[in-house]
């Protein structure tokens, strides 16, 4: 299990992280969005000025040239298997930093500051690092713990409202997973609440979720599949959308997915019509109108290189109810054409 | 540890090796000299045509463009986590294909057929791969063991001598580390030997020495540092090399590397100075003659970038006499240059 720390003071305990490691050398990764902003916040007595990496934000760069653009920084400024690599920023650059730290020189060390609410309670646990490649998300990548994540909530305050919905699709989905009290009390939120001070309760817990599946099979071979909930529909989508460069938040393609998949799930699980329906307001009350204009054929498709599928059909993770999930149920092209006529 | 096999019979092993993994496609991996010899062992019932990767041989193709191709040909072919790849040819298409392997979706399964003598006594154990990058050898890549390794001494009949000798040279490093019985019979081999049947016996001997060492360390932060002995200077050598574009088997730098390394030890740590003697004596009676035109500080600078570095200074191992080992020697540039001369 990796190791989260929850704070209001990043650089006391950015520094209380960084001493045991006795780096003789630390990078900061960045991307042109949170150099800005974010990396202002770290104590500048931390930072040498040309050990900043830089690349540039936007998952269409979530490429194999940025990491190879990471790598030259590291190998030419001679780092050494005790270099440690700070990733600030959201799920882009912890994913990429965390891959470029796990195979440069075989290992070196990474801390995750994640700036945004999607990295914080998503990215922030499970080691899952990776880019994007053929077209296909997280096609290539490795699973690798980061040696410490810092969450400080003062990040959330530079983010947009788009931004916050982002991440709080993955707080929905953790909750449907976790049912009980938690899921009701996501249910409650508004868009106003989520930055309030109290808001980070929240989070905590809903990193505690995921952190529960993962310890319990970190390398995916089983329960752990039940996190992708809303992602084997909402991954299709988004990979349809940087394909037409379309403007699509990760959130919002899972919020999209969540329908679909809890659609399914009432079709197959005997998951309550009811309440899928009162999820379904809950979302398209909140989330911009589904606007894609894949068809169903192209999502299908892309559904079909999903990761997970190790048979013929797409694999899905689907509830009976809030906190009772099911993983490995093969959907045919039918059942999901039919789900996907939810989101129009 | 890793699970390796020596067979005469490829063939029945392979399909014993795959079966369990019950994999929906299965690719080979090889390089241009493998494909034709190689590849054409086994058998073709195995073996899907558009499921072959080529890259092409040689140490100047192991590169990030090489696994792209990889990583290209098994995305487009729709490979999912369960696929495996089988690697088949020396320690460049192992070292490649298992970095490829190790990321592709996260990681799916290999399996390594080594074709080199070279591979066999060293690639084939310890889960290290690699690609060379910014100039430096393996400067990327991830500890990840295979499903299997599959050693047959068939392939060793592709060999040319110089081949042949340089998987020697691991041989000999094993035999250093190990002392013994195992030093003595290895100090008493002539070339002509080597391609004796009764020559596996040493293999399986040699490789145990590795296995041993790997196991008690897999993540190389202690006693695997070991296996460095001859490749601090023997690296550095070799990178100079491929800069040059001079031909120069891994085995003959490894060679020169132990010489260099073997003089240290004994001014550093009492190593006897006629058992120096004897083995650099061995060692310029059976390789070709050092012919390098770099200089003592061009091989320098390029040891300063050895992973294992974790201070200023460059770091050996170093012996006391064959059977004892020291790691973490750290040696002055002054001390290494006089190590260098014992190569002219």
């Amino acid at each position: 299990m990796n190791h989260i720390v929850f704070t209001h003071d990043i650089n006391t305990v950015l520094t209380d992280t960084l001493r045991p490691y006795a780096p003789d050398s630390i990078f900061f990764l960045v991307d042109t969005n949170t150099r800005g902003f974010c990396l202002s916040i770290i104590d500048r007595k931390m930072i040498a000025e040309q050990n900043i990496i830089e690349i540039e934000s936007g998952e269409e760069h979530k490429t194999l040239e940025s990491v190879a653009r990471i790598w030259s920084v590291l190998s030419s400024r001679g780092a050494r298997r005790n270099a440690v690599l700070v990733n600030v920023g959201g799920g882009l650059v912890t994913d990429v930093g965390g891959f470029a730290a796990s195979c440069f020189k075989r290992g070196i060390k990474c801390v995750n500051i994640p700036t945004t609410l999607l990295a914080q309670v998503d990215a922030s646990v499970g080691g899952k690092t990776g880019i994007n490649f053929n077209g296909l998300k997280n096609e290539i990548g490795t699973f690798s713990i980061p040696g410490s994540v810092i969450i400080d909530s003062c990040f959330l305050k530079t983010l947009s409202d788009r931004q916050i919905l982002s991440g709080f699709a993955e707080m929905l989905k953790h909750a449907l997973l976790k049912g009980g009290e938690h899921f009701k009390e996501i249910m409650e939120i508004t868009p106003g609440q989520m930055r309030q001070d109290d808001f980070v309760d929240l989070i905590r817990e809903s990193v505690n979720v995921k952190a529960e599946i993962v310890e319990n099979d970190p390398k995916e071979s089983g329960v752990r599949k039940a996190l992708n909930l809303g992602h084997t529909v909402g991954h299709a989508i988004e990979s349809c959308a940087i394909a037409r460069g379309a403007e699509l938040y990760h959130g919002d393609a899972v919020a999209y997915g969540i329908i679909a998949e809890l659609f399914l799930s009432v079709n197959k699980m005997g998951f309550d019509p009811a309440l899928y329906s009162r999820i379904r307001r809950f979302i398209t009350g909140m989330y911009p109108p589904y606007r894609l204009s894949a068809d169903a054929d192209e999502l299908y498709t892309l559904m079909l290189h999903d990761k997970k599928n190790e048979r013929e059909g797409v694999n899905f993770t689907l509830l009976r109810q809030p906190g009772s999930f099911t993983i490995d149920n093969y959907c045919c092209k039918e059942e999901i054409v039919e789900a996907l006529k939810q989101l129009l």
